[in-house]
């Protein structure tokens, strides 16, 4: 007689031994720092919220806006106000394009699907006023929108020429921010496309803008992420360089800003940015000839923590390399620190065409200085003016924070897609951990630490705690969003079809024993002595000496398994749900 | 009870299954056309020959030349010659430096290791005259040798500076080539590096060198391989790439070559080459933005056969991707005319050290035209002298046959280290086939076919037939040889160390079935109608008609099993040595 579970129990084993292959082979002989994860997991449906949006079609969801504990996603012809801790649907704001308009798209060749009404972007002029636009079939349009507690009102409409692309599957950025910091008093801030065709890139607020068909202001720009700070607007985005012309063809990773404070310049300068500078994100594992990741992905929102023994703001960032390469994926953090010093240093500059690329003379600089926030910009020298039209890339590149990538993976397994950021998760010892969610083009979510943002050296040990199977279908992640509103903590995970809110940790599921538990190395984990079980901080606060963690190392002492080995367990639990490594 | 039988069954099972998930893995998601082998094997030892050379202490060894039936093989203070039908040594050549010699090298600071005399450069001038060079103790010197049946005797000395490296690890390269193609009137020809310090890369043939210093002639270079065809000599190498400094630090393939009747130019020019030429190789996956193997490694010899419908000569060569960087290797082929048309094409050049390297206006190359063959280069007008010193590069890079890699390999397992190339092997059908041999990092052999090599059209379907574990202990293969004399049909397989002789094919091991032989896709083999086995053609012809063989397919429907199924069998046999996926 075969025993019906002796058979399963090989079965399992057979499963899990070829897991661990398959993770050992993965690491094997790996570039400098890449790591695999220590529990690789399924979701527990009765741990999850869905928000599946329309079935019958493909939504393509775009996360707009938080406001409050609500979520505004704009898909075709609809935004949706759906619940944070729920993912319920509490209203929604319907925009069809007119009759008209689609036949006007229509005949220009564009299909039924692509002839609808995107909303790609949304501002909340105040409480009760939206802002919002969609491509509207091709012929983009903003309107103005009046919200009460269940409905949305149409107020005016204006054109939406230069704030919205044409085409739903561009890639723009937008972020409302006011002169003083201001919302009721604010301006939208937008990197997009302007023209039917796609041709005209443009970073714009109304009237100003980048010099239109100038290969050096923006040149076959991706942009990626938007971000208000003190006087400035920072825009993230690839782009072909045009620096590097002579060389061959490649994109480079930048940062972008323009003061909110610019009224553009006199005269033929009025419709121009006056403070338009743009730098090259170096996201890179250093050596004799450096390899860099050139494409940035995705940006986290502006952390503020104390790193390397001082408070600093910085901004952490998905870069991969090309397409048509070997694939790579890797996070960087920037101090914005850094980005204003290298705002600060010397221009690049071409001479004519057929020169190189260098830095130009900083004594040469007209003043004042080009690109700087000054409080009247209409009386600007026409020096200076003339000077930022042809010289708006700095010289050097904005070195990554910590000099190299946090987290990297290579191999073709996947790349990484978008990033977001749990910052400064303090642990039993009072230290305190960025924790970083990164997703992926095959529906995964990688759940990782800044192991670097405790330690006051520069020593970067990356740390993977966990590999989260989200979207079965492998639908690449667009959005996270770390919802902690109220102490829900939930992750809320967005596809192009579907958004889904998962637990932020699971320490009970994964490690049963103290050392599992200090293992894991998750900030939010730590084995509760006098209840004997692994357990989180609730509500995000320990009550120090009764538990046992140690994110840096991953074993500790006080754990009775650990006092005779450092190393972790392999167990495997659950059916092959999860793998602890 | 436990029956043992069963329990090895399922233990081979299980090695089986981890297996088939490693290399299913290692393919998933490929990039292009990363493809598995059909065949993963283990020697076995009872047909393989081996020259272990010295055991004691690290041999260095170095293929330095074939005469024959028999290699010659540079190691420490030792020239050995082996046979090639049984890796038996014949007579050695023993050449130790001498105390005073030794003495001054470790008074240089170089240890014991470091100050003997690595045998580094062979050429048979003749015959019973051999030509060696060693690096003697950090002071190269060349010698004279008469050879007779059984030994070698010292007949002069001269001066090795410059023809031989001072570091046995410095990566040099020789070929002996004569103006009329006569051996015993001819001058070797060597890339290498002189000085103590190895600061003075150069390419030499007495007494004309490449311009000393001068970065635009050899830029850190590693030499790669040299061929003789014709009226040039051909050097292979990779070097920091002078015309890509303004854009970062990195390195590019080249192929240079040289007049065999090149005599220097007039006065200052007397020692200089006047027709030392070179360019880069391109390696790439193409693309809107391509993706380059930039670094050469390894080249086969001339090989000539039909290709794409006519008659060429190529050169295959292995490629690899920067060792810091996302490891990727890859295998494409130069033809001859190609490198020929890229030397009569536009000249690079940089007008002032701040200009970008553009193609210098053909209208404006001097007469005669610089770098030619000419019969009495010291007739040469300045001018034209004075040109070829400073645009020794051209503009154009080689372009890969087929414009793409025929084999790629990408991950952390392994980088490709060498090739070498059985040409045009005869299928049943009469087509003929490139089988490709291509060692690796760790010790392991990847068989493969160029499947381009028979069709007339320009796309690449690669086929690897067999990766062999040659190495257990992982050593590099530096050098590969197939041994086709006297119908042998052996690979020689070279590490620092050891030397193995092992069977080209083996199909009768590979294969039970008329299927699976078919789907081995190796031209060695086709099944035999008439003896029901998986055979080899003997010697090296088919006896047409009773074989079944479909290369460019791997089935068909001659065999029974295929009639029903286009797909291959997943067999394992004997207990894990190879794996038939």
């Amino acid at each position: 007689m075969v025993n019906f579970d002796q058979v399963w129990t090989r079965h399992l084993l057979l499963f899990v031994v070829i897991l661990i292959i398959y993770f050992v082979s993965e690491a094997r002989g790996a570039w400098q720092n890449s790591v695999k994860a220590k529990v690789v997991s399924k979701l527990q449906e009765h741990k999850v919220d869905k928000f599946p949006g329309n079935q019958t079609h493909s939504d393509h969801f775009k996360l707009l806006e938080r406001d409050g504990n609500y979520l505004l996603v704009g898909t075709k012809n609809i935004v949706y106000n759906i619940s944070l801790a729920t993912l319920q649907e509490k209203k929604r704001l319907e925009w069809f394009s007119s009759e008209d308009d689609i036949k006007v798209c229509r005949v220009k060749g564009k299909s039924e699907d692509e002839c609808q009404n995107y909303i790609r972007v949304l501002a909340l002029k105040s409480e009760s006023v939206l802002f919002v636009c969609g491509t509207n079939a091709y012929k983009p349009v903003c309107r103005d929108y009046n919200q009460t507690e269940n409905e949305y009102k149409y107020v005016e409409e204006h054109s939406g020429e230069g704030l919205c692309p044409y085409d739903p599957n561009h890639n723009s950025t937008a972020v409302f921010a006011g002169p003083i910091n201001h919302r009721t008093d604010g301006d939208l801030y937008v990197a997009t496309v302007a023209q039917f065709s796609g041709a005209d890139p443009l970073i714009y607020r109304k009237p100003l803008r980048t010099e239109q068909f100038n290969l050096k202001h923006l040149n076959s720009p991706n942009f990626v992420s938007s971000l208000h700070h003190e006087d400035y607007v920072y825009f993230f985005f690839r782009e072909t360089a045009v620096e590097y012309i002579n060389c061959g063809k490649t994109v480079y990773s930048r940062v972008a800003r323009v003061c909110t404070k610019d009224k553009g310049g006199p005269h033929k300068y009025r419709n121009r940015w006056t403070s338009f500078l743009k730098a090259r994100l170096n996201c890179s594992v250093s050596g004799e000839f450096p390899f860099y990741f050139d494409e940035i992905q995705s940006t986290s929102d502006i952390i503020e923590g104390f790193y390397r023994g001082r408070k600093s703001k910085i901004i952490y960032g998905v870069f991969t390399t090309p397409v048509n390469s070997i694939s790579g994926s890797a996070v960087c953090a920037f101090r914005l620190d850094d980005i204003l010093e290298t705002f600060d240093g010397p221009f690049k500059w071409q001479e004519d065409i057929n020169s190189n690329w260098l830095p130009y003379q900083n004594s040469k600089v007209p003043e004042p200085r080009p690109g700087q926030c000054v409080n009247d910009s209409r009386t600007l020298p026409e020096m200076t003016l003339n000077f930022i039209k042809d010289h708006t890339l700095m010289d050097r590149a904005v070195p990554a924070y910590w000099s190299q990538p946090l987290i990297l993976h290579t191999g073709f397994g996947y790349r990484y897609t978008c990033i977001t950021v749990d910052p400064q998760i303090e642990t039993v010892d009072g230290s305190k951990y960025d924790v970083l969610f990164i997703g992926t083009d095959t529906g995964k979510v990688i759940k990782a630490i800044n192991a670097a943002s405790a330690s006051s050296d520069n020593k970067v040990v990356p740390v993977i705690i966990e590999e989260v199977i989200v979207f079965q279908n492998q639908a690449p992640v667009t959005s996270l969003l770390v919802n902690n509103f109220a102490f829900q903590l939930k992750l809320i995970v967005v596809s192009k079809d579907e958004i889904y809110s998962i637990p932020l940790h699971d320490c009970e599921r994964y490690a049963l024993t103290c050392s599992e538990c200090v293992a894991l190395q998750d900030p939010y984990c730590a084995w509760d002595e006098n209840r004997q079980r692994c357990t989180s901080a609730e509500p995000r606060g320990w009550l120090h000496g009764k538990f046992v963690q140690n994110i840096s190392h991953g074993w500790d002492d006080k754990c009775p398994e650990d006092r005779h080995s450092t190393t972790s367990l392999s167990v495997a639990r659950e059916n092959g749900e999860f793998l602890l490594c």
